[in-house]
């Protein structure tokens, strides 16, 4: 037994992790045909799950891109649909624009509204979303049924998200939420399947938020 | 334009959602040689991730899972190596048994030591761990550095967890770390190769405090 109290620090660098991890996603990731921005969602998507199969999977709408900048770069929130998803985004890239991230999902009227109308708090808290949060990124890692509700409340010029993340997980209706997301109309970040999850949607903001700074 | 602030509720139950996709997963899942109580695990695995792969690589030291139920049922905490991990635990199941789930890698101390020795918050964040949560359960979804560190205490006999989930994901180390927890003598589970995450991790945790409940 070593009773030591100080320790020899390895030898690891986040930022040097980083990098290299980096370019190793690049050299096996290949051909593609992302743009330059794009990718870099893609490559820190890849990084968060070690799943080329699920960055390859990944459809930009045309503007997602530009449209996910503007919409940091203009102080908009951002509303995940899952605390993790909240946790796991990099504050201070989103807040030195004036924004914040938001999840609805645990307020009080939220739970006591899907109670009385029996149906999921992912669902409610969208509605309340929708409300409060004009021109918001929306990332959503989890819930399928939160992603179908934003997209019903477009459609009826309720919601008006300035870009939507849509990445659920899952076996019942996530690669069918998906779906409906690419027929929408609004800037898109999405993939195809069932794969997804809250890193995912992670990656993405924080990697569009990387591209907002790089603007100044 | 619809106006409406009421809305038609959609017909979706979170327990039926979640058993149908069950259902969905032991039916393509197919073989395996996982036990009735491992196979609890690895059906929540793939439920988070969507991934039969990622499920199918799990491995589980023989007393992982008895090792699991009892930290929980004699109220040990579990700890988080990042917030994502910490956050997504169903809490009222590890409560009710006295435990709590904690993360550190945030904690001033351990952000201020990390600058002073140069090193990774992970790591410090996992020393400041063994000294105060013996028996603990030790939930790694990201930070293969954190798991590293953890072994290297484990076996200088300065860490004493009841049981190590170490499914660390990344380009990195990750898959490196996991071969070292392989040849460790102390109950975990962990997966081989580059996959896993701080929904893996959730899972696994999620899993093992249903098992507890099971017992009364």
């Amino acid at each position: 037994m070593d009773f030591r109290t100080e320790f020899k620090p390895l030898t690891v660098q986040p930022q040097e992790i980083e990098e290299k991890s980096f370019a190793m996603i690049t050299e096996e990731l290949g051909e593609h045909s992302f743009t330059e921005e794009q990718y870099k969602v893609v490559q820190r998507v890849i990084h968060a799950s070690a799943d080329f199969e699920l960055g390859r999977s990944l459809v930009f709408h045309p503007d997602a891109i530009r449209a996910g900048i503007d919409a940091i770069r203009s102080g908009k929130p951002i509303v995940a649909d899952v605390q993790m998803v909240q946790v796991g985004i990099s504050k201070p890239r989103i807040q030195k624009y004036g924004g914040d991230v938001r999840v609805y999902i645990s307020d009080p009227d939220v739970m006591e509204e899907a109670k009385r109308l029996n149906t999921t708090r992912a669902i409610i808290s969208i509605r309340k979303a929708a409300r409060e949060a004009d021109g918001a990124i929306y990332a959503i890692g989890n819930a399928p049924t939160a992603l179908l509700e934003l997209i019903r409340l477009v459609k009826e010029g309720q919601a008006k998200p300035g870009l939507i993340i849509g990445v659920p997980v899952g076996f019942v209706s996530a690669a069918e939420s998906k779906e409906e997301l690419l027929k929408l109309d609004v800037p898109f970040i999405t993939n195809i399947g069932r794969k997804g999850g809250s890193p995912v949607a992670v990656a993405s903001v924080n990697a569009l938020s990387l591209l907002a700074e790089r603007e100044g």
